[in-house]
């Protein structure tokens, strides 16, 4: 089979993915693929094929010497029936672990099989929190009371900075002499944490002025930001997100060659119970990996998957077959700014559809965090079937891991 | 100025990294800085520069359709005082959050005008923790008992698998009816979850045939992997590394535009107070970030970054200057294996001299920790410094984050 | 010097209670102890003498044989300047521990003498979050909904079963099938677990009537009764309270024994650092033994001090003067029901000024609620001393502990 | 029925305690029981029915004012088959919690009916830690590896405090410049806390002497004392011990009014999904209750309970009958010293048979360990049961809580 046969047939479906390698050679296997997708998606993927210049990062970082080049691959036709994504997606993974695009790949054939993933999102809102020094506990209540009564004046300070942004709450958090002001901003499609470091910092400099307390710090780490915490599991960072799946028993069966009880007896021994003996904030079995490949692929800021991590998995038998769910409290995401301009990364926003502002804004962060969900889903689903078979560190000797 | 005077520049140290932009436009900046390495390190980086073919990335990812390029930075001059890692290290940073390599650089100017950072390695060992069904309490206790007295079984088990690694210990953790065992391994200069994965399901093998329970899953969620969990924290994972300096009162002042005590009094309030308040697993300013640009660059496993960000930062006041620490208990970091065979990632290693196996065993991953870690003791000197002087968002505004 | 004699001395303050063991033997300083106080407050503290009556107790136990005595100590003289107590209390606490009523006393004295200290209520409501059975987060998020659409209905359902409490708000917690309900009512005087828990009944009947979903269980752990967690520490449950005092460095150095840099030293290594490393939800000295002794003498639940031990302790060196806080982010107290009804228990609250109903509603459980406080902040400025000072060994030898 | 009638019928079982109140006023009914427990035991219980005395108390308490009475009921002939606890047990309990006596008594029926439960001893030592003050890293290392290369020095300055307790181990945690050290001692039958706690200053002493560092607080928070913590949960404290049972579905039907499935289900709904979701480190229903009601029975330190609530509670269904299970990773517990030795407590200890020094030392400790965990399993088997068959608000109701 030559290029361009190879090519044809993936489009069009005669062939999956994982099969060009056995038609052609692994070079020539990753640009048919690549014309593939981009023949499904009438897309331009060629920065995948390119080399990125200076001028086109010199907003994402300094001192540049080149590029790192991470392995994408693409779990191909994901179905997610979302509140915003809805439809089949081609997921960009971009991962350097071995069987990890692979084994997201057989959880998106078992979700499609068993008719799509539901995808919602629970709560949303970008937060920081700096932290001022005031002489005490009663001038923290003061200083909290003030801005439940002048919101007004706090809104203003907020739109002073941000055209996009809207200010969803303040939560305070004295702490003896310590005051922090939790502040929520609905980013759109920023993923936001700039947006609302500038914000917090123009409510500061109010708070300042008129209260005479003096900011300590513009992070006070109860944002929280890249750091694992209790804080962001309960009360959420960026979207809060969930996707859910019914497998019927003999997909499970099949594509993941265990049962549905093993995976759900599965599920209780190793995410909540082992999870729970390791006083862990994540109970799941590697949202972690998920997230960090496609927070790689869409341009996402990549220490973001920490917050990422703290999702529980959980599984139910359900008339024979399987329920499976994933909940992710706190997934900081977005489609504008940062990472997201970068060529290679805009190309994989666009294979799924959501490359830039959304219409009405906010719509293409959300459609990402409900397809991000799913991917996870299938991720998990995967990974928690491979257990229950019992073939983990098989698939990774074989793929060389 | 011409690109080869550039690079003679560069190279020799007369022009600062960060000023080649200054003298050629971004695009031949960065070839500039490339060869200025190249030079000085006597390496060939054009990996940097190169497109990754799906030959060389075979075993790291599956569906490849192409590479996801992520901005490469150096932060120069590192100096480490390590029992390993013993020089002055240009580090690379691969990353899409602008500011982030010119803030990591400006803490190596400061570690470095302050004689350097010493690092040291606390702990190592990698994990891997199965569950087991018993059928109660006493026979988990009963298993349990049988591995400590016959650890030759349990280490030819181990040793079937692996010619490098080498068992440290066994811990079990009973809880109900399921037996978690947490096996920790010396894997040398792998990071090693391969191998401590491999040499568990041999474990678990021989534990079935001797005592007859049934492995429920080769991962018990005890590991923890790619879970932020208090277990890791307590018990480590991977390295257990810290790095400390001592920053004149003068450089300080003069490079961070802040005081020792502006440091000292924000470490206690947002590192300490904030992240209690937040019941956080992370008392650190930003360690999810340098671990993150890192681990990319190096050619390690991204979803680590979780296990990375529970590191805890201090600030002491010590005879007018700055006491800076930083502990990160569980850095799972390898030199061999993984991502680290990629070519771009193979010259970031190359240009910390840590690529491949080391001499002795172990060597260059011990080396590459603690290059680690005082890499994140730079940026956190450097991100604390800009917020106790009050302009974290101004950074961000001017770097167009 | 006779019993009468003593009791006079005790009552006037010519004596110190700590004194009344030299002049009399302790079966007599006992009494002569209880009869000043009996005198200072004018009450009547024979049930502190008295044997505990089956019909006493009926609501309270079953299967009863007896009564347990715990012995009862008082710290004299707490000033408390709160929102809702004023004044200078003596403060009964019930402990087995030796050492520790002269522990907190000796803190009693030295915040005396520093003018007293200031306490506040941050946030105040009784929490409990059943667990609801639904077919998915579709169905989870629909039922959210309908809550906040239906208010008027919810607040019926609640005040069908409580003349009292008000209900302040529900918030949603779905976790994939499940959804978890966080009610929070204002229980005025009373800890208000059974009110919240009556309450919470209701409002899942009415959601079993209208939406057609299950009740799983009435408490879903989300409430979170009697288990350490970060959601109490996050969100509160019961009275989040503080409380801070300004301790002259000169009475640091006379009464403790110890400087003020000292104590603040001792503080960030301890009870801030020691504590993050531990992954502890608890960064403080020992709240939950001033709790403990305190809810035992007052009648509250004493496995709420559980949530009573989650608090943090900040130190600040303030213009040559020790700044010490406590804050008590969930400390569950009334004064109504339970063991409050219990004579001897009941005699304590007296000695307080907070026995029953307070005038307006809940005013008695705040102002117990910020006594308890200031205690906790005597009990930690007391240790802390003596640990700075190096004695905390010594003193248990010495007491007998 | 007069009351030497009521107490033989209880003596000799035909009559149930909580029948007493039937036949006789609640206040006879209190005598009758503790008679027929008198009998049964063949003890003297009177100090049940006295007044504490001054003089019995002083080693416990200062400026003591009296005593604080708390009802006492037992929860009758819980079976446990333990490793040293073995037999049927009347368990005392303290508590002004109606209804928890009655459900906790409903376990033992169940677990009595299912051939009592097991329990088992998996780990044990009572832990204290100072923190020290170091120049360093270095420093910390090098006194780290001191202690490892100096076993003899470190036990012999543990062996001139205590002639009953020896150490187990030292595991040191450097932070920054500051080394927390974790002394574990077996107390043998003392709680130990005191004992470990005077062997570390002896410790401390040593490290002082030899090494030139400086002993910052001879508590440094990673005991961990009174605060939860997941080092505890990982490490243990006291007594890590477990216990179980395997109800028949005809029992869990039959006393429970529920089904061995709603058990299970009810346990990953609410125990573990619900903590997971709340960030807990209790996984359980109500394990703080019943170790605080035997605690202060028992004279144990009341503020321990705080480490006794984060034990986990699994279920499973085997065979259609109920496996149940607690595991409690901290349980500080002992027989002699601190509160054992007043009268009632003592009275109490008695009944169980555990007053005292064990013979061989320690065995009365470790049976009641055992102990406590069979009447934990006993309390979460009753409430998981009440709230499956959905009556738990009522329970209350009924019992006046």
């Amino acid at each position: 089979m030559n290029l361009e046969e190879a090519v044809s047939a993936l489009a069009s479906g005669d062939m999956k993915l994982r099969d060009a390698a056995k038609a052609l050679d692994e070079d020539r296997a990753v640009e048919a693929r690549r014309r593939a997708l981009e023949a499904r998606h009438d897309l331009d993927l060629s920065p995948l094929d390119g080399r990125l210049r200076g001028s086109e990062a010199e907003n994402n970082v300094e001192n540049m010497v080149g590029a790192l080049e991470i392995p994408l691959g693409v779990a191909p036709e994901l179905e997610v029936h979302g509140e915003h994504a809805r439809g089949i997606f081609d997921v960009p993974l971009a991962t350097t672990e071995g069987a990890l695009v692979a084994s997201v790949s057989r959880g998106c054939s078992a979700v499609r099989e068993s008719g799509g993933a539901v995808a919602r999102i629970l709560k949303d809102g970008m937060t920081r929190a700096p932290v001022f020094l005031t002489s005490g506990v009663e001038e923290a209540l003061k200083v909290s009371r003030w801005i439940d009564g002048n919101p007004d004046a706090v809104n203003r300070a907020v739109s002073s900075t941000t055209e996009h942004g809207e200010l969803l709450d303040v939560e305070p958090f004295p702490v003896g002499r310590n005051l922090f002001l939790r502040l929520r901003l609905d980013a759109k499609d920023a993923m936001g944490m700039n947006m609302v470091t500038i914000a917090s910092e123009a409510v500061a400099e109010l708070i300042e002025g008129e209260l005479g307390i003096r900011l300590v710090s513009l992070s006070g780490n109860m944002c929280v930001d890249k750091k694992p915490s209790a804080l962001n599991v309960v009360r959420g960072r960026g979207k809060s997100v969930a996707a859910e799946v019914v497998v019927p028993r003999d997909t499970v069966e099949r594509v993941l060659k265990c049962t549905p009880d093993s995976i759900v007896d599965l599920n209780v021994r190793k995410n909540l119970i082992g999870s729970a003996r390791a006083a862990s904030l994540g109970f799941n079995a590697h949202h972690a990996n998920i997230v960090a490949a496609l927070f790689l692929a869409t341009g996402q800021d990549e220490a973001h998957v920490v917050e990422g991590s703290t999702g529980i998995t959980t599984a139910e038998a359900v008339d024979g077959d399987l329920y499976l769910s994933v909940t992710l409290p706190a997934l900081p995401i977005g489609t504008v700014g940062g990472g997201t301009r970068l060529p290679a990364q805009r190309a994989c926003l666009e294979t799924l559809g959501v490359a830039g502002g959304g219409e009405p804004p906010g719509e293409n962060a959300d459609r990402l965090a409900e397809i991000a969900a799913a991917t996870v889903l299938a991720g998990e689903l995967s990974l928690m079937g491979a257990l229950a078979a019992g073939h983990l560190s098989r698939a990774h000797e074989e793929l060389g891991r």
